[in-house]
């Protein structure tokens, strides 16, 4: 049996998470390019930059003008990332975006100790304060997030227990707060998420929380991320991150293993095709990627954009027959 | 819930698929060093030559030399693919392969006529034929494959209905020829397959034949290899063809769309960390895999040969802990 959504809603992270990781330099005009791109496949949500200081992502440093330059169309959120206060005071100032905040919590401590150097503890006092500050400028908290929530480089495996658990404290959190989480995403951090532990770990949340929106962050690093797209559907999930033409990361750059996320149009791809829908012109989507390939300057991860979908297969064949 | 096997059987097909395809000149030398490497893997079936005219597929002008080359490893069998009565000559008379007969149909008629150059009709006939050659060989006939079984180029989408009925064909053609098959074949020749076609078509011919063994041939064209094959286990398929580092094809190279076989070395990381015993030494097949790039020259399109497997991850984090 399978409990298959009949539509999926997809957030395209492509710009922020490749602008942010290619080497570039890529012209802010490129990166508005494709964002103008993005904006006409049907996509209803572009993450489109990150405001984080620039001395520590180069790639990011023109985030204002980006969003300045990016035409707005009806339909579609455009959404940002920051990591803390002045990141997000940064992201209001646009004037342009649209602004939901979110809190995250790490199923790794030793991955929190690294990337972010705090305590699981300091961690939950971090997730306060900023809910603190959501409430103080009138921003409505939308989502929670599970980082590291399938296994992590330094922790190892991850017991679906402790997701669980952790699901409780996002919960707990933002009930202190007076919040009511609309969707809690589990991040596949690491890639190390698999068909079978995706059943494992969607399987015990949902055994403790029938009714909460469960959202996917697949990273493609070992080739799972369509697999494990599947074995989510297959369990009902409805609400994916992908990145167009799989911007983030690519196996053949010198980024060594550091694929990005789920490639979007692969995505669109494997759920029209089982008569989910997801909203998306395909044919717009691989013209979308096809240009991402072309600022970025080498091969993007992608499958669908060389293999082409099946759609004027099809129609030959209907004129044939 | 899941039929998912305990267990599955990979036949490697790379060092096939890899030297008809690559643009080469490839190295007598090195085609057998890659043999040999796969030996070592825990592989129990290499499929390591095609006997074809050398003016249709120069890169296989070696086989001969390639089958006296290798050093066969005890527990592993060492076949080669034919299209004729020639070609199968040429494999007996290495005395050093082992010989398997199978037949073969296909959905497609466009497809048979461009590729083959015969109707359907005219290939059931040429099927009698090469059971008789088998039979005055010698000759046990183990497989019956079935070509562009979850769509085509040319004749669009294939009515899972015609899969059954046609694989009634491949068992009255057997039948005929007092021949037992051990397994079918389902072979995704131009990359139709996506998760629910799987679904719709190993369900219907499961309905029809419970007991029939099926194996499954993948290609990645469109990035599905890996959601395909693990709806395919998870409806019980425990056969798989694959190609170590996903040879036989390149999206990144000028074969543009042309992907190989579904990768060796994903599958067993996909299956393994299912609990589904392959029998292969991942670790060992990443090696194998790096060596078919360092003889290809470029990049194949496998990922955990980049991304590596979790089990460094975990024995470093157990150490930790």
């Amino acid at each position: 049996m399978s409990d298959r959504p009949q539509k999926v809603f997809i957030v395209e992270e492509g710009p922020r998470e490749g602008f942010q990781f290619e080497r570039g330099p890529i012209l802010t005009e490129d990166k508005i390019r494709l964002i103008d791109a993005l904006s006409t496949t049907g996509l209803r949500q572009i993450q489109t930059v990150s405001f984080v200081p620039a001395k520590n992502v180069p790639g990011m440093a023109d985030a204002e003008q980006v969003v300045a330059g990016f035409e707005r169309v009806p339909g579609v959120e455009y959404t940002a990332l920051w990591l803390n206060e002045t990141g997000l005071r940064r992201a209001v100032s646009t004037g342009k975006l649209d602004i939901h905040g979110h809190i995250s919590l790490c199923l790794s401590g030793e991955f929190l100790r690294r990337n972010q150097n705090r305590t699981i503890t300091e961690n939950y006092e971090k997730q306060r304060e900023i809910l603190r500050t959501y409430r103080d400028m009138g921003i409505r908290v939308r989502m929670g997030a599970l980082m590291a929530a399938f296994g992590c480089n330094f922790a190892g495996d991850i017991d679906p227990k402790n997701v669980v658990e952790m699901i409780g404290d996002l919960l707990r959190l933002s009930q202190e707060a007076n919040v009511t989480l609309d969707y809690i995403t589990l991040a596949d951090t690491m890639a190390w998420a698999t068909p079978s532990s995706i059943r494992r770990v969607v399987g015990a949340v949902r055994s403790r929380y029938p009714d909460l929106q469960l959202c996917l962050h697949l990273h493609d690093t070992r080739g799972m991320a369509l697999a494990n797209a599947w074995a989510g559907l297959e369990l009902g999930i409805d609400r994916f991150d992908a990145a167009v033409a799989g911007l983030g990361g690519c196996p053949f750059a010198e980024h060594k293993g550091a694929a990005g996320n789920i490639c979007t149009e692969d995505l669109v791809f494997l759920c029209e095709e089982a008569g989910i829908e997801t909203g998306v012109d395909l044919e717009k989507l691989v013209e979308a990627a096809l240009l991402a390939e072309e600022i970025v300057g080498h091969p993007l991860p992608g499958s669908i954009k060389t293999g082409g979908s099946l759609n004027p297969y099809r129609a030959r064949s209907g004129m044939n027959s």
